[in-house]
């Protein structure tokens, strides 16, 4: 690609995002010069989305520019972080001028609304490959964790995870819905999903231990019972499903896409039950649109109850198994 | 690539750059957690190398890591920063070990040589693209930029430009030396650049600009110059030009290299004939490898000059031009 298509491309991103006093210097197009809050701790989060991997090949430019940003924002939510600064790789095989103009749009947009300021762009030629690295701050020793869970901590989901996984089931014509509205719903919710931002400021106060869910609400519950030397129980009836979801599948896949689907970025976070009146009272659910979905255990591992019964994970879904324990 | 294979990947890293006190925590394999020096100023540099674009295709992957990281530090040097965090971006459409080994032995000596922390570590699935951020700091408004140059300062450059270019020729198999040491010692300087980090942050006292060549140093001296509001002249005569490089090829062919060719990550940079004397005394020319080759002056653009005539560039090469001024 000639330079002169990428000084074109650099002109999509000059401004992007917002103008921030504490961006002393975008000295070139690879390197900034910052001022951090004095005190604060730093956070730094950095993804990559391969085309073909983390979005089907020909998705919306717009998406891709706001999935780029969200997913690192979202990292940054399930440490109560503050986002501040975005720097931005993109390889990409030509300068297709209405390609880059969604991209930066997506990028962008959701850039000004959490007040961050893009200050690198470094743009270079080869398969379609987006690297976002965000930039953060927290009061020093206030950063969530994954690893602040204890045995009886209560464990809650924010949104309607499964959301996004038939959203992109529905990108990739694996599911048809009659219902137009439902089915724009869901795949809005795969291609631009919303980094709980503020909810992870506010968790500091409240939460034991917080993590997104971008990888399955079961897998990554797991991660923070794990981190947390605890077991994990979630019961399957109380997993939030939305009504599109609910009326594109039975109850049964719903709440399974739900405990496994992926790309949701929701936050799942333990309260100690001490704490759960101050969280209700500071954070009202009704409000901020989280559910109570299940409780950490002293017992390592994993288990998803029904009525009262464990159920058990097969690779044809889940089974009534007799019994307590788990995985 | 299935789950497994980058829990392997990821073993290559864990232990790669050094232990930091400042490293309050690598949460996951995609955040961290940092505590900056207080009262300092961030740097943020972030560069990508696509196989076939940065490097050959089957390039050596020790050289891969080195490079990966070094481009970063060079960026880092140029502002006279400390480095302190690397992040680590790698796409890849395999999980080969050996290659994996090579690639994390490459970067990791790299790091510790600067005390680099790899924080941040996040491997997916396709075509090879390998993107690196590393954060640094500097003392408050003491980083060295690229536009504080004015007329009559005096141009420098560290090191022996050209010879990465020339190694790259060897590598492609576009130049053949019949002398083996200078052709590995040149091919070295490609695979293998030196990030100029200590000789940036002693520039600090004495520069009023700097900036790292890599894409060729008449490009990058420009760069600075228009940054800094002045036009640049260089002697083509002076130009340092490596024994192996001179014995490669003709004097007037290794100096258009040293002129034009890329990925040294060599420093350019400008002081004031004010303060060449402290420079000579605190830093000789003789211990830390810079010399003398032009100066910034009140017009703009550019000039080559050999025995005082203006140097005229085609796409040929360099040709006198009779007049003077004008690129």
């Amino acid at each position: 690609m000639p330079l002169g298509e990428f000084a074109l491309i650099e002109r999509y991103f000059r401004d992007s995002g917002v103008r921030r006093e504490d961006v002393k210097l975008g000295v070139g197009d690879d390197v900034a010069l910052l001022a951090p809050p004095p005190g604060e701790e730093l956070v730094a989060a950095m993804d990559t989305l391969v085309a073909g991997t983390h979005f089907p090949f020909g998705s919306s430019p717009n998406s891709i520019g706001h999935r780029a940003l969200a997913v690192n924002l979202s990292d940054l939510a399930a440490m109560g972080a503050h986002p501040a600064w975005a720097l931005l790789a993109l390889t990409l095989p030509n300068a297709d001028e209405s390609w880059l103009a969604a991209f930066a749009d997506g990028f962008a947009k959701l850039a000004r609304i959490h007040e961050v300021a893009l200050v690198v762009g470094d743009t270079t030629s080869g398969p379609l490959c987006v690297t976002v690295q965000v930039l953060g701050h927290v009061p020093p020793s206030m950063a969530l964790l994954r690893s602040g869970g204890k045995a009886d901590d209560i464990l809650f989901v924010s949104g309607t995870p499964g959301d996004a996984a038939a959203g992109l089931a529905i990108e990739q014509g694996r599911l048809a819905l009659s219902d137009a509205y439902g089915a724009s719903y869901l795949r809005e919710r795969f291609l631009f999903p919303t980094p709980r931002i503020e909810l992870g400021q506010r968790l500091r106060a409240h939460a034991s231990a917080c993590i997104d869910v971008s990888d399955g609400l079961l897998g990554d519950a797991c991660k923070l019972a794990a981190a947390s030397g605890c077991g994990v129980e979630i019961n399957f009836t109380d997993l939030p499903i939305s009504p599109p979801l609910g009326a594109a599948m039975s109850d049964e896949r719903a709440r399974m896409l739900a405990l496994t689907g992926g790309d949701d970025y929701e936050l799942c976070f333990a309260v100690s039950p001490h704490a759960l009146e101050a969280l209700q009272r500071d954070l009202p659910a009704s409000d901020w649109g989280y559910r109570r979905i299940g409780v950490l255990r002293e017992q390592m591992g994993s288990v998803v109850t029904r009525d009262g019964i464990v159920m058990r994970f097969s690779h044809s879904g889940f089974e009534h198994f007799a019994g307590s324990g788990g995985k």
